[in-house]
């Protein structure tokens, strides 16, 4: 839940007057969103969502992500539209922080996940992979093998605060990947961050997906085990089978995925928890006192770590 | 910013399935009021909010509050108005906490504060206590004299961590109040927690009050001073004299003050303070790593009490 920057009753004003979509009705800050400063925006033509982007998102990349949302909403992926201002521009500037205004997405994400959501979720993700195909901005995934490398440099030293054998785990499973790591799979555009909280559903239907502020290009599969493991896995920590295979058959049911991808998945799958496992490890071994923002458990993704570092095939996913 | 929880899918349908607002577009928690959790309900009808009482509200102090919304609405004060169920109650259960859906109220509250938003302020918190004195529901402030007390006795230990003297000056302050408390003065239902982010307004018009969970009957003009130190003082300290006087002038414009009220003033300014030192404080003394709620300034408070403690009369707020 995040609300960093608060603009001013004046700031915001000059703000809308650079749009045409009615008077401001209310404005009320909300709890989406851990990167960002989020804001229900009610105007007089209905509700908007209001982003001022904090310090962890690169301006340079914003760019990037608004037309990647236009892009997607074009081919009719739901997602929110960025909204252009009299100016034809989108992008602007609020309370010293660069910032925009995107439509309302309904629905909400499920607390809860079902199968009948995860089976959504693999149609959507590879409707999004398909739609992104000729999208034609690249950016980098920065949270891929280099960025593995320097969270882990710079949490291994106290990682074992957080679990006693963590930084010897971290150590052992990066040098594996940096062996097993596939460089010749399908990429495109991914979203990279579909956690539920991502995904809205209403009545059951899922609606569209929301906050692509870690979108990159990278291999398309690796998108796919990302949300295995942040939809197929119980919170008591058991892997759901039932789920994966939900997941998974209704991936490929729209993009088949080909050998190469197949057989890569359980190193994928590794990967995406090692990224998982580092990021959580690097912000609980560096929380602030006070700070808005709940600290994620690290050890959920080691557990899915050694969980994947057991797995032999595709099958065990529900891919046979 | 609160969001403490979070009903599932299941039991936010069942919970909506006993209203008749429409089918829900959307609901996203908030980051507005402290003590609750709140969401912004958005259903084909239109916006509601929609709260959870948590553990620092009395559920048995709940219906004083909706009936008071309800009472004040009727009477035209702007505020939220609760909905009622299809079994014409406005209270009921979601997930394990009392829950009610109120409207939404237009409008933003001022993060910059003008003398037009005081003289607002001060017409409108006039109008809540005339619409309020035929009320036929008392509560007693729990946060008055008594509730200092047990406050001042679980804080003066350590209130000098917080800054050096402050365990003597609470003891002074409250021995004092002891002794000057006035107890003739006429009593109402006040709302007694009118900051600035519980007052809405939409271009330069008040449009509301909201969050009555602290009202009860006392004193009517302890919340006009308990709005005079959140309202009149600039982020530097400073009393700002010209907000004072426009907030006082326009309060007594509707609903004058008599002369035990005029020369209660400086004693009720100080109670005021005293009250929003200890319960800052108590949060401040008890703060939890890792807690979603910022820690308020207590020594705030503590400037504003030396502040009145040298004030003669109310001339100096305005009302010469």
């Amino acid at each position: 839940m995040a609300v960093y920057t608060e603009p001013s009753d004046d700031e915001l004003r000059d703000f809308l007057a650079e749009y045409a979509i009615g008077d401001a009705l209310s404005c009320k800050g909300i709890a989406e969103g851990v990167e960002n400063s989020n804001f229900l925006l009610v105007t007089t033509q209905g509700p908007f969502i209001l982003t001022l982007y904090e310090k962890r998102v690169d301006p340079a990349d914003l760019p990037f992500f608004l037309d990647l949302m236009q892009h997607l909403a074009g081919k009719g992926v739901g997602c929110p539209l960025p909204v252009n201002g009299k100016d034809g521009r989108a992008l602007r500037t609020l309370a010293g922080r660069p910032a925009a205004i995107i439509t309302f997405l309904t629905g909400m994400w499920p607390r809860k996940i079902t199968v009948e959501h995860c089976r959504a979720l693999g149609t959507a993700l590879a409707a999004l992979h398909v739609a992104g195909a000729d999208f034609p901005h690249v950016r980098r995934n920065s949270l891929s093998l280099d960025g593995w490398r320097s969270l882990a440099a710079s949490c291994v030293a106290r990682a074992d605060a957080c679990e006693a054998g963590l930084a010897a785990a971290i150590t052992t499973e990066l040098a594996e990947l940096e062996q097993a790591w596939p460089s010749e799979l399908p990429v495109g555009v991914i979203h990279a961050d579909l956690f539920p909280d991502n995904v809205f559903f209403q009545d059951a239907k899922l609606t569209g997906l929301i906050d692509f502020y870690f979108a990159c290009t990278d291999a398309l599969a690796y998108d796919l085990v990302i949300c295995l493991n942040a939809w197929c896995f119980e919170p008591d920590g058991a892997f759901n089978a039932t789920k994966a295979r939900a997941l998974m058959r209704a991936y490929v049911a729209v993009r088949p995925l080909n050998q190469a991808e197949l057989a890569a998945l359980p190193v994928l799958a590794r990967g995406a928890s090692l990224r998982f496992l580092l990021t959580r490890l690097y912000d609980w071994l560096n929380r602030v006192d006070g700070a808005l923002v709940r600290v994620k458990d690290p050890l959920e993704y080691a557990r899915k770590l050694r969980f994947h570092r057991q797995v032999r095939d595709a099958g065990e996913y529900g891919l046979d």
